[in-house]
């Protein structure tokens, strides 16, 4: 089975997720155009994986650098990472990645080149082992809300393929699976972009999870016949007072929770809470391409001139989510005053 | 602008909907094979358009018999009946329009041949007069909910491309348009087939109606927006209880209506309550084919070997309509008692 990313040697290798579901397509990177294209053209997509994907590919760009003059090398490493920032310009975690690297070769800039080539090719590693680190933990806290033989309904892909692995919201179900116990999956397609048709199905049928795919209309009804024991879903961002920005269709999925009576959680790092950001009304709504629902598949399937409205996040009201899984344990309401005591407890 | 279907002089000429949103493709239908194929291959579909079709073909499939024999006439007639029945195996609409057309044939078996052809053809045209009739009086009754500036959403396609003529759900937007009221729609793409993308948006925009396309996972954040007024949608099944069959997806939008206190109405002719049916329990589910959702647009969006599960329609319970728009006025709870009550006047 492959790994979202792993580096050797001055190489990092990923799967083209593009290529997803109906093709298994590993890609090496080693020079810092392959690298850009790739964040780029969505070959590597998820937050935290394109941070990951961003510091290889930064420190593989200064790696064959060959003068000995330090200014000189920090100039370049600078230009290259001006030069990734451009390639997802809204993608936080990128700059994250970026200014850490960043902050590596200017803490070590009285040492020789070649000691900084190593700093920053041990700080993109250590990257990529915290996200690893952090999603497992995820993964451990939210397994207790698991018992065998349950089944998880998801939408969107918050999985292995959009971190370094485990996942945010498919954590709880490779930990439990590691633990023995046996999980079933539903998996809304997610429309427009179809994430869960596409990447939650491929990486939760690789790791010999049962496995079923609906279309997001059908979540409903899977739900009124007593199929879905539990949701958990990823998240963009968490407001301070616990409400969560995610992919569209999760308040829809939370609203369903709610009228059937089923648990509803959300699995993030505690990175992707945001204490400056006061509830759900004060977190932006990316509008995107219309053609991303008119022409979703190669094939026009809304007539010309049509209005279309496409957000790509909604938000789902704190008093719909049952619980916030993070690397520290389990969120519950009141989530202002546990959010707030969870960073104090640092 | 074109009708769903027309008549004249022994050819039926309908939209070719396969082409639709993209192209609009009139096809002239004067023989039994190309009425077949018409149905068979969902060029017009829609129960109450079916039964229309078919009237229509098994006309023109008898009206040139050569022959003065009324029982070789009657025999021809069974004949090419029994062969439309086999276009759509599952429609009831399709088979009660060849019984009534065969019942005509039969009340004036001792007529001649030429006065059979001549009944024929007037009950087929009766049958798209008295479909047009009934949706037009469900847009009348039902326009009485809809104020000048209001924004409905719909799910699915029960418009003029499923009818004769105005359609169900969609007639009461169409008879308040006559009336001078400008209402708004948005139409849920309506997954795995995309009746609503396809067909929805075309037909309300040829009527220069103001059309919003969204994927089905976006019901829920309009209905938070405040941007939806109300909810018609159509169905194929209502039973003696009040619990309502349509589409997949419509147990969804009545949940979501339900949470935002946005009322949630269904339209239909009176001949879709089944009184025999007691409860949403006893009206069967087809399940369709997995690739509907594994390859729905010409290209593989679900990986090999995952499970899909394929409802073609959900079950709404009674108490999350607001009321049931028929011909005869609007049915409101308690819905069994007011369904026989209405039948009863009858």
């Amino acid at each position: 089975m492959a790994e979202t990313m792993t580096y050797s040697n001055g190489v990092m290798t990923i799967i083209d997720q593009t290529k997803l579901p109906t093709e298994l397509v590993l890609l090496d990177i080693d020079n810092i155009k392959e690298g850009w294209e790739a964040i780029k053209q969505l070959k590597v997509r998820g937050a935290p994986a394109i941070g990951i994907a961003a510091a290889y590919t930064l420190y593989i760009s200064v790696k064959d650098f060959e003068e000995e003059d330090v200014a000189e090398f920090l100039q370049e490493l600078q230009k290259n990472s001006d030069y990734l920032a451009t390639s997802r310009p809204t993608a936080v975690n990128l700059f994250w990645a970026l200014d850490r690297m960043g902050a590596v070769a200017e803490e070590n800039k009285d040492a020789t080149v070649s000691t900084i080539k190593e700093k920053l090719e041990a700080e993109a590693i250590q990257i990529q082992k915290e996200d690893e680190e952090i999603c497992r933990a995820i993964g451990v806290h939210g397994q207790e809300i698991l018992e065998d033989g349950m089944t998880v309904l998801t939408h969107c892909n918050a999985g292995r393929l959009a971190t370094a692995k485990y996942g945010t919201a498919l954590a709880p179900i490779y930990v439990a699976q590691e633990e023995g116990k046996t999980i079933k999956v539903f998996a809304d397609e997610t429309r427009p972009l179809l994430q869960g048709a596409r990447l939650t199905t491929f990486e939760l049928l690789e790791k010999g999870i049962d496995t079923t795919l609906i279309t997001d209309s059908m979540a409903g009804m899977v739900m009124q016949e007593g199929k879905i024991d539990v949701i958990i879903v990823g998240t963009d961002r968490v407001a301070a007072n616990g409400d969560v920005a995610n992919k569209i269709g999760t308040y829809t999925v939370a609203i369903l929770a709610k009228y059937h009576n089923i648990p509803f959680y959300v699995a993030c790092p505690l990175s992707t809470i945001d204490l400056e950001c006061p509830d759900g009304a004060a977190i932006p709504i990316e509008e995107r391409d219309p053609k991303e629902i008119t022409h979703g598949f190669g094939k026009q399937t809304g007539p010309d001139g049509v209005n279309v409205y496409n957000p790509a996040f909604d938000v789902t009201p704190h008093d719909l989510v049952t619980g916030i899984i993070t690397e520290k344990g389990i969120i519950r309401a009141p989530y202002a005053e546990n959010i707030k005591k969870l960073f104090e407890s640092e």
